[in-house]
């Protein structure tokens, strides 16, 4: 019989961790982010410039995905941020066993936000969830306006969109307008946020809007 | 035997399927070209470009890889150069059998060049090898300067690299010399071609460097 259960939990699904990661973060009351994009297209800098907006009223932690360096999470640490590295090696994308790993070495009391960023890949990691509440898209803008068609699946899943880089869409060949309502055709209830790391344009609202998600998550989850 | 026979056909691995497809593409002298990046970096835009220069000097045929839609695959149509779409669904690169199947129905007789664009992503791709000669990786300098140690393996299996988008250097936060010295240390051997599809800077020369493979490669397959 123990060896049938051990075998059952070597099998068990990325959904039933997955589930079980959400418990844990639940009974935290942390509002957890699964953080996707392709590469390069500014996850982390997104991360640090929403951590300098909303620290210290709210307190972050962050959980990074990377198949190779520990880059991202020496950016997080720098703000005093605690950062903890997954590295994948060869594995294109994060999934719950991993997280539930980083969770254990890394617990998420007293914390309001946990970021996980995940791997940059526009296509394996929309397959996998990881416990979180929100999925967030990092989109730079100069992958194109035609790219919420061609990735449908990453696209579909969030619930929020932010269409970072904003600052080169006069040297590039993309409409904005365009590309949003791309981003509308593939999934019509994702909150979309044009920005700017560089520039700073937009940062504010994406801000204000994540700070509405973690205050109406303390009260769902009735945080003491 | 006959079950065993079938049986160890459907489980032939990439590596014997992709040596397939060298075969057949080495016998008609076709040299086939791999091109990989991350969504967005601009390998349809190149592959316009260099159709452009270096057609009708040399025959092209194109087969375009994508999660969902043929919208690559009619880009390279209207240049009058054979064209075949490939839609993979979830799957998050080519493998040699779905290019197996390609070239039976896509036959490269009488063709030069043949360009396999593969899905958009920096990670995946790089680990199946479809029988190409030559991996070709477009990289977006917009992505940043640190990638090639985030992603080593495709950087570190490029033939040649493409860093493309410099007309965007002066807006980003990139120093194209850190960028390339990066990019050495990962692969020494790559050749390297800075470019503008939009300026049209660099791509002369990487245009010549790709005609001068051809005739290697014809003198190495003795096309009649």
């Amino acid at each position: 019989m123990e060896r049938v259960s051990l075998l059952t939990d070597v099998r068990r699904s990325n959904d039933e961790i997955a589930a079980e990661n959400q418990e844990v973060l639940r009974s935290t009351a942390t509002l957890t982010i699964n953080l996707m994009s392709a590469p390069g297209a500014g996850k982390t800098t997104v991360l640090e410039n929403t951590i300098r907006r909303l620290s210290p009223r709210y307190r972050f932690a962050v959980i990074e995905g990377d198949l190779q360096t520990s880059i991202d999470s020496e950016r997080i640490l720098v703000l005093g941020v605690p950062a903890h590295q997954i590295t994948t090696g060869t594995v294109c994308h994060l999934d719950a066993r991993m997280v539930a790993k980083a969770i254990a070495q890394f617990p998420p009391q007293r914390v309001d936000m946990l970021f996980i960023e995940n791997v940059g890949n526009l296509v394996c990691p929309a397959e996998f969830n990881l416990g979180e509440d929100l999925r967030v898209m990092v989109y730079s803008v100069v992958e194109g306006e035609e790219k919420p068609k061609k990735y449908p699946l990453m696209f579909h899943k969030a619930d929020a969109v932010l269409l970072n880089k904003i600052d080169l869409v006069p040297y590039g060949r993309v409409e904005l307008g365009a590309l949003k309502k791309n981003v509308v055709e593939v999934n019509p209830h994702a909150a979309i946020f044009p920005l700017s790391c560089r520039t700073g344009e937009g940062i504010e609202t994406w801000s204000q809007w994540l700070a509405a998600q973690v205050e109406a998550h303390n009260l769902a989850t009735a945080k003491s």
